[in-house]
């Protein structure tokens, strides 16, 4: 497949799928954009922006894509996959961008032409939703991990890496039951504690001038992923949920923990767990901590 | 005090201090600019910065300064308010910085000179500390909390005034205990939130790696404040211990209800609960609501 013809066929063009059409159109990767989004104002508005070249059917975007995208919240994406990968040119490869690994690798296993699916999850996103939202540097510098590669032929893998080095991402490798339960830490859980921050402080804030008011404090921050997607979210938080109940469990005994300590009245021991927690400033900016695992006793 | 007269003295020379000195100097409100740190590596770093003119004593700041800024944390702001408040100047004026203001107004009523005293709390910071990480630009369209205004004169509230003018900010009063729940809810829960999250994952997460390959999808921004000065934040929790405890069991509650409805595989629900938060969008952007209260029901 030579560089300069590849057809890219896009499902799904809100932030995620949009912003990588862009890219890939900026890098000259796609040569031509096919797009479909079950909402026809957003495949309309993708078309205005310049986004994607031509709306068209599921069926001949099958017929014509030589990469396709699925960038589509992860329960349609398990129907979708179904019934695209059966429809696919010989030589196609379809990549999926959802939240969640396990699931589709396990439904990719059972159809046919498995080896032309690689289960990607692009770590990028913001709390803005539709195509307006997207916008090519989405993806710059990112990590985009690729699931259980074996399972994919390596010419669908060398079409994925390519997308990824368009995109400006990194690639990392991971099984999929691993990165479901990574993942169920370092983004749901995230996804869940902003979430029911945002519903606290409405249910109890009766003045929303307060909040406002008050938002420089360090809410504004710890909020913002409540203004995310529930359409995209609540079946990543449904699908993966074996990993988010463990991981939840252990927030929720940590916010004991911490609620007893004030209660209490320590502060020596309170200073001291947030000092550990401190930590998280190098390991965010990828600096290696001496001490790898600060909380180890409380494994 | 004509205005071109006005010494300034800054106690505490952090971000919160450092922040306001720079601002009020570049905004010609203070002539000369004292400053005060117990940790005097942190005072000659505020030198050399131009933070402040000149380093001195508690009581020779005392004996000059016509406007007395303590930005120090608030179990030591309590200590040196004592201390301070009856070796001022006569038409000297003390505010204070900090973010509980229900117990430093409750031990002002007690000792002299109440109304020389302004307690205030300027809503704005970062997850940096020290001189360093002071800049003048911090405070700039924020809110300055001004409590339990009819205590201080009106002399020292026109001064408090004047100098949140001076540092950008738009002013709000409020009444000390008012101030503490509200505060609880925007900004402190925000801080045990992200110091939990942190925490959690650093627990759990065996590969530092991994937490920054996955940072971008949302951790970053939710675990920020969890890079906070433990040693600022532990006295807060304690100090409005009352208010927080309260806050944490709904904080609390509200997650267990997360955690039954994915359980439940319950995405209606899950869906309706986070688009009723979705609201938080335009409340952080100062707009009108319809449903003042999205979630009265759980009040």
């Amino acid at each position: 497949m030579a560089r300069q013809e590849i057809t890219v066929g896009v499902i799904g063009l809100g932030l995620v799928g949009g912003s990588a059409a862009l890219k890939l159109r900026e890098e000259n990767f796609a040569h031509k954009i096919l797009g479909y989004d079950k909402n026809e104002s957003h495949a309309r508005e993708a078309i205005n922006l310049g986004i994607i070249d031509e709306v068209c059917s599921l069926d001949v975007l099958c017929e014509k894509a030589d990469l396709i995208i699925l960038a589509i919240p992860v329960n349609s994406a398990l129907t979708v996959l179904r019934n695209v990968i059966v429809n696919i040119k010989p030589s196609a490869v379809v990549v999926d961008f959802g939240s969640t690994k396990q699931k589709i690798c396990e439904l990719a296993d059972t159809l046919p032409n498995r080896d032309q699916f690689v289960a990607c999850h692009p770590i990028a996103g913001t709390e803005n939703t539709g195509p307006s939202a997207a916008f090519s540097e989405l993806y710059q510098d990112k990590v985009n991990i690729i699931c259980n590669r074996k399972d994919s032929s390596e010419q669908a893998v060398e079409v994925a890496t390519k997308m990824t080095e368009a995109l400006g991402m990194r690639i990392k490798f991971m099984d999929s039951a691993s990165h479901d339960r990574h993942i169920a830490f370092v983004s749901h859980l995230s996804h869940i504690s902003s979430f029911t921050l945002g519903q606290t402080v409405l249910e109890v804030e009766n003045d929303e001038e307060n909040i406002f008011d008050m938002a420089g404090s360090g809410f504004a921050s710890t909020v913002r992923l409540a203004k995310s997607s529930p359409e995209m979210w609540a079946p990543i938080f449904t699908e993966n949920a074996d990993n988010i109940l463990m991981v939840l469990d252990r927030y929720i005994s940590n916010l004991k923990k911490y609620r007893r300590l004030i209660e209490d009245n320590n502060e020596v021991e309170l200073k001291k767990l947030m000092k550990e927690t401190n930590v998280i400033r190098k390991v965010l900016k990828g600096e290696k901590t001496e001490v790898k695992t600060p909380l180890t006793n409380n494994k």
